[in-house]
Formats: C-alpha cells, sequence, structure tokens
C-alpha cells in the first residue's frame, strides 16, 4: 500500500561547484529537471551544461554597490520616531538614532527635515510647531525650545538604511568579517531604476545557461529595525508585511499627487507601533500600500519583460524583499511572474503559496535547508552535533503535506549547500522518497481537486484576502490565528478570507455557512478598530440569524462599546468583562458536566472533553449572557467559559478561549465548523477516525489518499461517501497509503 | 504584659427583651454604657429605665408605609436599561422588565416616558427618534418601527421600586412569608418630606427614653437591581457607591435648574455599567452626586434638628441607606451628626470611619453579629452547627484592631440577638476583654497621635478622598486596590487621598513623598479616562524627577496612547503590551537572581523573594524599556516582570503586577513606600520585626503597643525610637502586648 511508484520532474536541486559528481547523482536520484544556485554557492560548467534547467538567483537592489557608494542619498529610507525623552526644563535635546544600530541607519538630514520631520509632545499628544525644534546634523540630534517639563518628547525622522538587512543579518550571523556592506537602492528613483535596468540586461546576458531568474525578491523588504545592543534588543520593530521600508520624499510626492492627499510621519511611525500587520490597518496606510504595489508591479513589469525577451522564465521569491509583490493581490498577475517559490515549515505555507492566482507555477522549498546549522539553530547536518536531518525532514514534510494534499502545488526543491548531504545516506534516500509521494500528489491534483464539505467557511479578519494563509510570516505561538490557518491547512474544507471591509460592502459571500473570526482585542486579525462600522455586526448578525454560523476564538469582534466589549455578544452567547463590570453580576451557567461534553458533536472526541489544551494564553473573563449559552469547558478553578455554544435565531455560534495546534484540537475545530453549519449529517465522509491521520478523496481520479501525520505508526478507519462504510488502513510513522 | 486594666464606657450593647437579667449583667461585664434595639429585637421598660443610656434605630423611608401605599408614584425610582433585543424585522417589541426581579420594580409609565425615557439602537450608538417608539404599558413594553434587522436595541426607562431592598433582602433569606414587603418613600417630593417630618416628630415623642437616634441610614440606598431568577442572576447590579436609586423627575429638573443643563437617561444607565463607583466617574455625574449631597444635607439637617430639639442625639449609619450621606465629604459636616457608625470587617473600615470630619463620635459595629448565621452564611452561633463564635470574634477584633490601633475611634458595640450569646461563655469573656482592650487603645489615642514614617503617603484613585480607605462597600478579593488598603490599614504611616483632578488642578500635596497608584486599566483605581489629562502625568512625573516615589500595581496610569499604556511608563521604566507590539521587540531584562533579591531592601523578608504571591491575577504582558529598570521577581516562564524597580532622575518607582493581603506583603509594601521615597535610613524606627506583628509608638504617653495578628503565638523583636535599640516580645496568640 505504501509503495509510491518512482517518477521524475518538478524538482529543484541546488548544485554545488565542487560537488558535480554528487550534484548529478543526486539529480538523477530525485528526479530533478532543474539544478540551482543558492547564496553562497556556485555552479560550475559541468553543471550548468549536463542538460538540467538551470536557476539562478538574484537579488536587484542589493547587485549595484558601485552606484549605492556613489550614491548614498539614492538608498531605501524609512521614518523612524526616536526614543521617547522626558524634559527637565524647557530646553531638550533628543539625540535621534539613540537605541538604535548606527550600521544600519543614518539620519536623512539632506532631504529638509522641516518638511518630513515631526515632533510631538507625547504627553499632550500634540505636534511641537516647526519653528520651535531645529536640527543639529553634527550631534544627530533634534533640539526642542519651549518643551513643558515633565512632558516627553519624541522626533520622527528619515533614515537612510546603509546596509541591507538580509546581507546584514547573514554577515553578522556567519561572522563575515571585512567584507562589504552591502545597501540596497531605492528603484523609486528614476536614475536608479536606469541603473538597475542595465545591470539586469548584463545579467541575463552572462546567465545565457540559465532558464529560470529567480528574483529575491522585487526591490523593498520587510520591515526590520536592529537596535545598537544585538543581546538586549535586536530587533526593535520587525514586521514581515509593513511597508515602512518603502517610504522617501520622493514616494510620499508621488503618493500625494496620485491621491489626492499627503501623509506624515506619523502615519507610518504610529506612536512607535508602526503599521504592524497584527494590528488593523487605517485608510491611509491601506491607500499607501496600494500606491507602492502600483509603483512595484509598474516597474518589476519592466524587469520581468527583460526576463522574458531572453526567453527565461521570471520566478519570484515569496520572502525577503516582498514588499509591494503581494501574491494575494488580484493585480499580482500583472507582473507576468511565471513561478512563486515560497519556503514552508508549515502546512499554512503551502497553502499560501497555492492560494496566489497570476502565476503558472509554484513551487515549495522545503526544510531543513542544507545549512550546517538550521534557522532555529539546531545543528541539522553537524554529525555528531546532535543533528538528525532525516527525522526533520520527515517532521517538515508531514506538515507540509497536509497542504499539499489540500491544494495544487506544481514543484518542490531544496536549497543551500549539496555537498552537506554527502554523508547522510538514508536523507538522500528520504528526499528521494518525498520527491516521488509529491509527484503523485500533484498527479492527483491534475483535473480533479480533493472533497470538500459540502459548505465554505471564510475566516474574517481586517485584512481579508490579502493576508489570507498567514498572519505576518512564520507561524508565532502567540497568534492563535496561526494556530487556526494551521489546523485548516490540512482539513477538507472549501476556506476563503473576507475583510471586515468586504462584509461591510457586500455582504457575507455566497455559499459561506459558518465564518470564524479568531484573535485579540485591537488585533487585524479579531479586527479591531475595523468593527467600529456597524454594517459588520448587522451582516453577521443577519447571517446567523438565518441560519449560519459563528465561531469566535479569543476576543472575536473585539471593540468596546458602552456596556458590550464583544460587538457580537448577542450572537456568541456571552461577553468579555474587561474589568468594568465588578458591579454587574454574572448569569450563574451550569457548569460543564463531563458526561454533557463528552457525548457532544464537537468535544466528543476530546480525551479530556471539559478541558482541551489551548496553551498558556486564554481569554479569561468571559460572561455568559443567559441560559441560551450551553458551556462545554471553563476555566480551572474560575467561571469563565473556555468552550461554550449558543443557539442564535436559526443559527448557532461556538466560543472558544483560545486555540491551539494539535490534531485533537485540528479534529474538534472541524466539528466545531460542521456543527455550527448544522451541518452535523454532513460529518463523517471520506473521513479518517483517527485524529492523527487525515484523509483526502479526489472524486475524479478515484482516490484516497491517507496521510499519518504522526512520528509513530497508526491505525485509522476510514469512512467513504456515505459516512458510514468503512475501511480500516495502517500506515507507517510519517506514513501515506493510496487507496 | 498581657493583662489589660478592667474598665467601663464607650460600649454599646444590643439588649432584648424577654433576656433582662442578661442584657444587664453583660452590660456591666463589659463595660456598657448604651443599650440598643437592633433589626427584630424591642427593648423593654425594664432595660430602658436601667439608667443605661439607649440608643434606637430608624429608617425614615422604610417608616411611612400607609403613605407609601396610598402614594405609589411617590416612591423611590431609578432608571433601567432593558436587555438587548436584536431585530430580526423593521419592528421589534422589547419587553422592559424582562430579566427584572417584577417585585422590586414596576414601570413609571406615569410620567412621560416621551421626555424622560430614551431607546438606543446600540449597533450604530445612536437614539432612536421618539417618533419611532411607542410605550405599551399593558404590555409593559416598547415597540420600536423602522428597526434595522440585525441591530440590537435598548430602552432606558424609569422604574419605582415597589420592594426596599434591605427589606426585601431580609424578607427573603429568612423567608418572612407574608409580612408586608416595604416600600422606599422619595423625599424628594415637598409632599413627602411632611410625613417624614411629622412621622419623625411622633417617633421622637413615643421614643422619651432614647438617647441616641441611630438613623439606617439618610435616604437613599446603595444601588442593587436584583434579576427575576434568583438562583442564576439576582444581583443584575449592585453598586455600594452608586447614585442611580436617588433619580426621579423631580431630582432631574431641580438638577437642571441648578446646574444649568440636563442629564438624559444614559448618564445613568450607561449601557448598563451604570455609574458602578469601579469605572472612573464622569463629570456630569460628579455634579449629579454633589447635586444630590446637596439635597440630602438639606433635608437631613431638618431631620437631625428635630433630634436635636428634643435633646437627642443623631447618629447615622454608614452603609444601606448611606448614598448622599458621604461622611468623607467635606460637606459632612453640615448635618449636624453627633456620631457615625460603621460595621467593620476589616482595618481598612475602621479607617474608613476614622477619617470621616464633623462628627465627634466614630463607633464600629464589630463582627460577629449575634445572629444565627452570619453574613457569609457561616453558622457563628448554631452550637452543635460547626459554629465557633469566639474564634470569630478573635479574627475579626485582629483585623479591626489593626485599624484601631492606627487611627481614633470612640466607642465600639454589637448588633443582634442578645439572646444567643447565653449558651456561649467563653464568648462572654472574650468580649469583655475586647472592651477592654479597645478602651485602653482609646485612651493612648487621648491627646496623642502614634508614630509615623517621616514622610507622607499619598494613595492615588479617580475618586481622591471622597472614596477614601475604601472602594465600594466591603472587601472584595479581585480589586487589588482593597488589599492594598488593608495593608495600609495598620501601618505607621500618613495616608491620604488624592484624586487625578486634585493633581490637575493644585500639583501634589506638600509632604507627599510616595504615590501609590493601583488598579486595573479603565477602573476608578487606576484612573482610567481621568488620565486624558496631561497635567496629572506631568505633575508626577516632575514630582518623581524632583526626589518624590511612585508606586504602580497592576495597570498603574494606564490609558491607551499611541505606542503607549501607561501615562507614566517612563517613570515606571516599564510599561504594558496590551497585544498591539507583537511586531515591537522587548528588551531582555536580566532575570531575577535570588540573591539579589534577597538582599534588595524591598524583598529581603520576603520567603521567596523571587516570587512574590500576588494571588491568581496578576497582570502580564509587561515589558521594560531599557537596563534602568530592575526586575525583582518575574513570571513564572515568561519575562514578565511582577515587581521591579527604576531610577528615575532624582527619584524612584516601583512596580508591582498585583497585590494581594499578607502580612508578608504588607511588610514588603511598608518597605517599597521607604525605598520609594529614598528614606530607607528611616526604616526601622519602632518597628517590630515579625510581620505577623506590628507596633505603635504614643509619644507623647511613651507607650508601644504590639500587637499579634496571627492566630498563634508570636515572638518578635521591637526596635526603639534609633532604629537599633531592641527589646524582645512574646505575645500570644491574638495577643497584645503594652511597652
Amino acid at each position: 500500500m505504501n509503495t509510491i511508484p518512482a517518477s521524475s520532474g518538478s524538482f529543484t536541486l541546488p548544485g554545488e561547484a565542487g560537488f558535480e559528481q554528487l550534484t548529478l547523482r543526486l539529480a538523477k536520484k530525485w528526479g530533478a529537471d532543474t539544478i540551482r544556485d543558492s547564496d553562497g554557492t556556485q555552479l560550475s560548467p559541468e553543471i550548468t551544461q549536463s542538460g538540467y534547467a538551470i536557476y539562478s538567483t538574484v537579488c536587484l537592489v542589493r547587485s549595484v554597490q558601485p552606484w549605492a557608494r556613489k550614491n548614498r542619498d539614492k538608498l531605501q529610507q524609512n521614518f523612524l520616531m526616536s526614543r521617547p525623552v522626558v524634559a527637565t526644563k524647557s530646553t531638550l535635546t533628543i539625540p535621534l538614532l539613540d537605541g538604535y544600530y548606527t550600521e544600519q541607519f543614518a539620519v536623512n538630514f539632506k532631504d529638509s527635515p522641516k518638511q518630513w520631520w515631526q515632533v510631538f509632545d507625547r504627553t499632550t499628544g500634540g505636534e511641537i510647531a516647526k519653528t520651535k525644534w531645529a536640527v543639529d546634523p553634527k550631534k544627530g540630534a533634534v533640539t526642542i525650545t519651549g518643551a513643558t517639563p515633565g512632558h516627553r518628547y519624541t522626533v520622527n525622522f528619515l533614515a537612510f538604511r546603509i546596509w541591507e538587512e538580509i546581507s546584514m543579518y547573514n554577515h553578522l550571523t556567519n561572522n563575515w568579517g571585512d567584507r562589504e556592506h552591502l545597501a540596497a537602492v531605492d528603484p523609486m528613483q528614476p536614475e536608479t531604476q536606469k541603473v538597475i535596468l542595465d545591470f539586469l540586461a548584463g545579467w541575463l546576458r552572462d546567465h545565457a545557461a540559465t532558464r529560470v531568474v529567480r528574483f529575491t525578491s522585487m526591490f523593498y523588504n520587510f520591515s526590520w529595525f536592529w537596535g545598537a545592543d544585538h543581546k538586549r534588543l535586536r530587533d526593535i520593530y520587525s514586521d514581515w508585511g509593513d511597508y515602512a521600508m518603502t517610504v522617501s520624499p520622493r514616494a510620499l510626492r508621488l503618493f500625494n499627487k496620485k491621491y489626492g492627499y499627503a501623509l506624515t510621519s506619523e502615519d507610518f511611525v504610529n506612536g512607535g507601533l508602526y503599521n504592524s500587520t497584527h494590528n488593523a490597518p487605517s485608510r491611509r496606510y491601506r491607500d499607501y500600500m496600494d500606491f507602492i504595489h502600483g509603483f512595484v508591479i509598474e516597474f518589476g513589469r519592466k524587469c520581468i519583460d527583460l526576463v522574458h525577451a531572453r526567453k527565461k522564465l521570471a520566478y519570484v521569491f515569496y520572502d525577503d524583499h516582498w514588499i509591494g509583490v503581494e501574491p494575494n493581490s488580484p493585480r499580482f498577475r500583472e507582473f507576468g511572474f511565471d513561478g512563486l517559490i515560497k519556503c514552508v515549515f508549515n502546512a499554512f505555507e503551502a497553502r499560501l503559496c497555492a492560494h496566489s492566482r497570476g502565476v503558472s507555477t509554484k513551487e515549495l522549498r522545503l526544510h531543513p535547508y542544507l545549512f550546517p546549522t538550521g534557522l532555529k539553530g539546531e545543528p541539522t547536518f553537524q554529525a555528531g552535533g546532535g543533528g538528525n536531518p532525516t527525522l526533520d525532514a520527515k517532521n517538515f514534510w508531514i506538515d507540509a503535506r497536509r497542504g499539499i494534499v489540500r491544494a495544487p502545488i506544481d514543484r518542490i526543491g531544496l536549497g543551500g549547500y549539496l555537498s552537506l548531504v554527502e554523508a547522510w545516506p538514508d536523507f538522500q534516500d528520504y528526499i528521494e522518497q518525498v520527491a516521488n509521494e509529491f509527484r503523485l500528489l500533484k498527479s492527483f491534483h491534475k483535473g480533479d481537486a480533493p472533497y470538500v464539505a459540502p459548505f465554505k467557511v471564510a475566516v474574517l479578519t481586517a485584512w481579508g484576502d490579502l493576508r489570507a494563509w498567514t498572519c505576518s510570516g512564520h507561524f508565532m505561538q502567540n497568534v492563535e490565528l496561526y494556530h487556526v490557518l494551521e489546523a485548516l491547512a490540512g482539513l477538507p474544507l472549501d476556506v476563503q478570507f473576507i475583510s471586515l471591509d468586504d462584509i461591510a460592502k457586500n455582504g457575507i459571500p455566497r455559499g459561506v455557512r459558518t465564518i470564524i473570526n479568531c484573535g485579540r482585542a485591537g488585533t487585524a486579525w479579531s479586527g479591531g478598530s475595523h468593527w467600529a462600522d456597524p454594517r459588520v455586526e448587522a451582516a453577521i448578525t443577519r447571517f446567523v440569524q438565518r441560519g449560519g454560523g459563528f465561531i469566535g476564538i479569543a476576543e472575536p469582534s473585539a471593540l468596546p462599546q458602552p456596556g458590550q466589549n464583544f460587538r457580537l455578544a448577542r450572537v456568541l452567547g456571552l461577553d468579555r468583562d474587561n474589568g468594568e463590570r465588578l458591579a454587574n453580576g454574572r448569569y450563574k451557567y451550569d457548569a460543564p458536566a463531563a458526561e454533557t461534553s463528552a457525548t457532544h458533536f464537537i468535544t466528543t472526541e476530546l480525551a479530556n472533553p471539559t478541558a482541551p489544551d489551548f496553551g498558556p494564553k486564554e481569554i479569561d473573563n468571559i460572561y455568559v449572557l443567559g441560559p441560551a449559552t450551553q458551556v462545554l469547558a471553563e476555566r480551572s478553578g474560575e467561571s469563565s467559559p473556555r468552550l461554550a455554544t449558543h443557539a442564535f435565531s436559526k443559527g448557532r455560534a461556538v466560543y472558544m478561549s483560545g486555540f491551539k495546534f494539535t490534531y485533537e484540537n485540528t479534529r474538534m475545530l472541524h466539528r466545531a465548523l460542521f456543527w455550527a453549519a448544522t451541518r452535523e449529517a454532513a460529518w463523517g465522509r471520506w473521513h479518517s477516525e483517527n485524529p492523527k491521520t487525515e484523509a483526502a478523496y479526489f472524486p475524479k481520479r478515484k482516490k484516497l489518499v491517507v496521510i499519518n501525520n504522526a512520528g509513530t505508526p497508526q491505525q485509522t478507519r476510514i469512512t467513504l461517501a456515505d459516512g458510514k462504510t468503512a475501511r480500516d488502513v495502517s500506515l507507517d510513522a510519517h506514513g501515506i497509503a493510496i487507496l
């Protein structure tokens, strides 16, 4: 049952000059059709002329260093907020870069500070008049006159970035010593655009053997502001989705011209919070993202056209300098990319890559990377150093595989130093197996799609589809929605992502039967200030009244209002007390009974039905509104529901005080979605009973794929189309079965 | 050392007809000078003519039932908010009293609903036009037309209270069956005032033997709205300080006339939160309190004048119908009361009573009350039922005594059924001892005051002195400030209570060296919206810059601002992340070291210096701002400080993530106050080393009182005026020593 046929293609192998024999042997073993270079490796003619497609990486903004060195005023820049300083007398000097890493930043004194900078009295919240402060470029400081003692002041200022962050990270991590600090040029400058296009034309000439040009990525990196003290506070600010590092006076001027209004430094600085993806975005910032996206498409298209003119393919890496690329945007297709490459740790990242529209090829870069040390510091390929790359590969693969089973991916590949695998023959064998498994799964998706539940599920956030299948970068333990996404990524469901704005304007999309809203109050995931639009509450309330389902996790629909905190409290049958209800009584609900929870549709498969494991940081102080709310689990020693259901008019709501990705909780969430949708009757079709396993049925091919998500052998029973007929299946550890 | 001399006086004994011999015997044994009646007991002529001062209770608003029965439109009333109802179509009917206890409330349809009521669309937050809703008195409902499906609606309406709450509580608790439901009349009505004054005149004539008239209390009870379902939600709303139950159309008209603007129902309803004392009060509500306080003084004065005209004394009970009395108000003296009586469970309540200005006599009603069942349901005087009234009395006494040692109290007494103590001779003996102990302590206070630290301490809240030494009624476990008050109540400190308004207007009071701000975000105790005034932040920042101390507990100075949550984050050297800083790095502070914390001035006496016990609900997600913040204790498994210090300019700040009243924590708080004040050098004068004991030195009498706050014998060492010379003292369980 577990014999996967050998096959070839759809695999990108990292070649390495000096290891030509190994490169070609493994290319054959793994069925590679493409050989790539990596950061730090070269391909020799023996490899590039071996008949494999050649794939070469290029980072344009980092590639024109002579120009960057000569044109320090054309480097990329961003707004920074100085550290707040408290006045002791009426004159106050604020050292601008205090606390920041001065090898990354240099204050931009050149573009008129009085025009672009702002100084704030953060105690009153008011801006200080331009006449009341002066810039001292020598000291790198701003001096304020007429300050009020006891008030705190900050300066928003422009800074050039004199060291590009990915280069900086690799340089410092690997102790590159004297190697040049690469800087990123800003393609918003017309002269720089010309330099970049010239460079690219030359590079394409020099890479005659290259079939695929992989851009790393376009022009602007995600935001990453480093502190001076790398031990105590290296990352002052780091957000995978923030457009902070695209700003320049030129960008602001062009924005004003196009959108008819001016942005200020504070639109970016936001009191030091910047525009973190985790916080609900403002309308102004969304406009700015739009503007940059438009620019990146416009100039990106010129670069891609050059590639296509050379009859090469253009792929883009969905990490690093991906800001403005936005593979989930409807405009993404305008780039004309041929491929999108995503490095994946988790199933949701496979879905993220698959979700993009507008490229023909979607490729996953699997972990572990072929580096001596893994991204989390583990000794992956260090023999005798405790590394076990084969086991790592198995564990990464079962996570990514959950997503690949659900959504079509075209290619997989590895990155790094191929020479490292020479000492690990079992790793070589396992990758061969992974490649064959992948190609088999890919073949099932061709002209077919796996069975999904007979209703649609929508994940509701402030971002909607633009941040589908991610929050902001890789998995973060303390963001509940990541756990939910990882659970959903492997479930047989048709999932879509909608924003509160979408609902306000267009209502609930047709076919959606259950909506999930998951996150902490104020975050973009819960929705934050976007809940201020009453149309959203009204539309969802109507939706549930008419029979829809709503699952709220953590602080769903949270927005402080007089006497209420969750907008959808009436729908959920409960609300959170943020501390303002000390004088308000709480309805005493029936304590969860083990027997009731053990037999409830949602919790029946939990080992401990009244005590699900939602991790260490679930929400407390939840109170129920009345007898219609059924509490299935509550906090230990506290009358605060952890899991509750509520029938509301013709619909149903489910509340969970948190969520943690485990196979048991994934099963529970799956059940909760069916229960909220009032579709329990449809439960169990093409279903694997053991929660550590999952089943996917490809109806046209009549193939049932059963995967074991555990590191131990598993037994399971599969129920077929009628939800009743069953077949028993045995699976190896990390194994797969095709029925 | 523990022999307290026998003495007499200053003791109020509850007499009981039918137990004359017991009454007179115990009056002698306990040194009583006054005999009282209680709710449910009578005094016989044998008692009233025994030569003791007689003390009689009267509740005026409950005392004129014939008038109340005939004038249902002159009963007291209040605004209620209906339960929110979600519209499913454009017409919507809201049953007004749904969920409320209809034996307490009757809707006031008589005073024009269109004038006084308000209907809200809580989804938009807007008020519904008066033309869009109609009242149906028969159904007790409001019908809204033109409602938006999916929106939720509420009605603010006036309701008469047809059953006075204290009577209702006693009636239902004691199963009084058919006994009349007493209603409270509203003395805001001129005709009712006349009826009350007539009643009081007659009552005074009938109580010729009475020396002290004890009012229970003035006219308006604290707010207490009962639900229909007594098992699930008896107390829909209950707040010891809310003026909700004083409202009437007449009051609103008079207010408008006097203050020049109109209040609306929503000023009282506040989305169902009402004006809980725990939440920061609005300016409008404070005006209304002022207005009612003025009225209660004005009419109260007329009643008291009648008492004085009869050559009797007028005392007032500081509970039940105390709204508008405000014993902490500077206007309280205008009543002309002779005495104030407070029932005490805790030390802070003794301080609360002592704190009032404007009465010559302050009397404490000690626990246990002589009832078969205690206020918390315990079987106090039930022989064979597990009761141990003597031990209860000891435990209540050591708590109250901590406050009595610190601040002068004039009298103590008991309440209830004296006959119950007949079976408990050890209780009789112990009360004799308590009475003697009390009289000795009282004698020390005469013309003297106990030694306090050489600097003043201020507790900062939104209420300031008006809610000094209480939050809202008796102790609540989940309000940190209660724990702090209970700790402070027994410490040798000069404590004052200031409001944020006070600081905005007048700065920090002279002599104050350390300010405590303790509470959850948004509460009146932390300060909530009152922190919006930048003058407060500026004044406290200046104060600390110049050498002052600041102790912040839980969420001090919390007010969401761009990029900051604690107004005084810079002073504290830390702030709270409310979930908006997922992308902002946190400074990695040095983890608390056992050795450092064990030797730090603040934590040196803690059994576990890096793990203080702050109860189950301390604040998490605290991050420090830089190296100047020293973390002495952090949350287990989380980099979130629990106890931290911060040097700020010439001053110092201390942060605690919570507080729980224990003797060990009380000692730590005491030390923190000295440390924050930079007055460690003054530590240890007239000080008892064992934290379970406390010392008070009366300098003029040259008496040192040492009390044992524990139920076990204790050894301690007392350091004298120089903080060095020491004497060893042994104390009995619950004991006292006079040196």
